[in-house]
């Protein structure tokens, strides 16, 4: 058959997105699908049925990590990769990750019943715990494999229960024994939702990402003096919410005075006591600074540092920091970036050029073998949250750049 | 003998106040026994045994305040009341509540031991639940006796873990038969800590009250939009918790802003999803505003209210507010806080007129009883934490002032 005109089947990838989306489905109409849980075991039993049922070779490793293997005419040659993460945020979306991983297995499983063969191995992954809401931090079933992640550190990390991951990964069956450890990869592939505004408003179905943005996360502790807020007089106070409020107000500031092209978040808080007559005495909270150029993020944290000290001195507060994650931004293979931007466009897919705002196993995979992502439209920008929604003819229209991305790298 | 020499006995006081500490002693230093728990029940059980040692006739109603009565020469006539409460704060101080309760005992004992009679019959009393702090609000013992709080509605109060006033006040079987009803009151004393800095600012023993401050509570829901950080533009984000950030500093700058006779505090937030990586959707935080001008609560709630309002609609984000509680403030009686003042004075202590900031049961009391209250001085102004703390000369010259007054109204 001609290759050119191959095309993935819209319908079933749907049916499966369906399918997939019922486990750990929300009243929303989200999912909430956290890592290690019951409901990522469910999804996960699913996903290894139907990689078994297009043949292909299946394999769990000491993370967890899941791959789906099809052989080609050189075995020894390195694979072709594609996939994502099946794990959500709490009562998150319907597509983010999972759309990635079963694009992939409908990618494969056209290539399967059109007996297409191809020059080098395909494979299939799905990463352990991408998403980093359960365990933190993000991306740790790629950053083992990849070796930028400690696999014991991994392990002994703990949910909000005290729960270990390495335990949690055993109790649901899925710790494996191969080790968790890159190999020569030919390409890896990853599509995935935009989570962002940009495709929707200039009406483009593919986003092209040349990397992914660096991503830097801070723990900010402030101490000032819990009291019993009727007999306290304002003068004199030491109200550790009060400081944090102009410490927020700072942060998204922040992208503004540095000259724009960076976001700044707090997404977290905790204020202690936390009780309505008590003036709050400690407060903890996130900051998440996100860059193209590590460099701006570097002086944007330095100044932002220097603002947040003084301000917590003049409040009368004790002010800590902590860099919890750090990673730089990630440039993808140009010429892998240029192959997803040219098979869009000849598809007829109208493909924009633009920087992945969100992590993704990509950033990691980046790091060890050429790698590219492809985008499809989040409906209103939404992502995270149960309303979070992709047309399904973008899911088809991406999984067909996927496909023939796929094709090309493993026939080079 | 001469009453005016009449003295208590500070080392028993001490003594009586460092047992009751040991009941929900924290290893801060504090005291964590909140309302109606085990701890609550213990420290009661032991108050009983000491009322009963010195014969007194000891009453439990339905809502758990505990009485122990002395008899008068005239029995019919109004008898005079000194009390306050048992409960603590999470995680609160040594002296909040109980110096009130055991000064209350010191003063009886030694009445008692020196077979003094008085003209009325002299009660002391522990009310339930004065803290709000596990089951809201607070003062809910005083204000159904009272009449100003419902009964039923009070048995129907739910603590953070969906239990109810009513079956824990069974539970630690302190539902007594006897109805919760005011009955006619010569005169209410409450001796407690002053919960603020002026008195050890000005080095003076004794506070002295002409009432309690009005105390208004409010809620207040945001409702923004969450996303996914890293790919939504820093311009059209609504985020909920940036949003709470202005409006806490509208809060702190209110006081300022009507005057400043008047305390305004957010002492309380809940951030939804309250992750690193999502934008905050959802905020609810707690607004306390006192003052003793009434009507400039009103007024400063009128303004508030507004550039709240403004300000969420700058920010895109959706704002509803709840009357949680409201008080008016609340008086003495001229004729005790002159009593008050006279004996501190006689007994050689300088004493300073103030205004309550904080809530007590003399709220309530002073709506239906002559009411006054004795401050003695907070270390640090601290109250509602674990190191709370007052020098035991001060406890033992409040001791002093609540007898002297005890007995000046039992014998009218």
């Amino acid at each position: 058959m001609d290759l050119k005109n191959l095309k993935i089947n819209g319908a079933r990838l749907k049916n499966t997105l369906e399918k997939m989306a019922a486990i750990g489905g929300t009243p929303g109409g989200g999912v909430h699908r956290l890592a290690l849980s019951d409901e990522d075991r469910q999804a996960r039993d699913l996903f290894i049925k139907w990689l078994r049922e297009i043949d292909l070779e299946v394999t769990v490793d000491e993370m967890g990590n899941i791959f789906g293997r099809r052989s080609g005419e050189n075995e020894k040659w390195p694979a072709v990769i594609s996939g994502s993460h099946i794990d959500s945020q709490p009562k998150g979306g319907r597509f983010d990750g999972i759309l990635g991983v079963m694009g992939a297995l409908e990618v494969m499983r056209t290539i399967q019943e059109n007996r297409i063969k191809t020059r080098r191995p395909l494979m299939i992954v799905n990463w352990t715990n991408e998403e980093g809401s359960r365990f933190s931090p993000a991306m740790v079933g790629s950053g083992v494999w990849t070796g930028k992640i400690d696999r014991e550190w991994a392990y002994a990390r703990e949910d909000i229960q005290g729960k270990k991951f390495g335990e949690e990964l055993k109790r649901i069956g899925y710790k494996g024994q191969k080790k968790a450890e890159k190999w020569p990869v030919q390409a890896y592939f990853e599509l995935h939702i935009e989570q962002g505004p940009i495709l929707e408003k200039i009406s483009h179905r593919i986003g092209v990402p040349k990397g992914i943005i660096g991503i830097s996360w801070y723990d900010v502790w402030l101490e000032g003096k819990a009291n019993q807020v009727g007999p306290t007089p304002m003068e004199g106070r030491n109200d550790a919410l009060c400081a944090a409020a102009e410490m927020i107000l700072k942060v998204e500031g922040l992208p503004g005075k540095m000259g724009g092209n960076m976001v700044a978040t707090v997404g977290e808080i905790h204020n202690y006591p936390n009780s309505r007559n008590i003036i709050p005495g400690q407060v903890r909270f996130t900051i998440d600074m996100r860059s193209w150029n590590d460099e701006l993020v570097t002086k944007g944290w330095e100044n932002l540092r220097q603002d947040l000290t003084t301000l917590a001195a003049r409040r009368g507060c004790q002010v800590r920091y902590e860099e919890v994650w750090k990673v730089k931004h990630a440039p993808f293979a140009e010429s892998l970036v240029v192959r997803v931007k040219e098979i869009a466009e000849g598809l007829g897919y109208p493909s924009h050029g633009m920087i992945s705002g969100a992590g993704h196993d990509a950033t990691y995979m980046s790091q060890v073998a050429p790698t590219a992502m492809i985008f499809v439209p989040s409906i209103g920008g939404r992502s995270h949250v149960e309303v979070e929604n992709t047309k399904w003819e973008d899911c088809e229209a991406g999984a067909n750049v996927l496909l023939h991305c796929v094709l090309q790298s493993a026939n080079e």
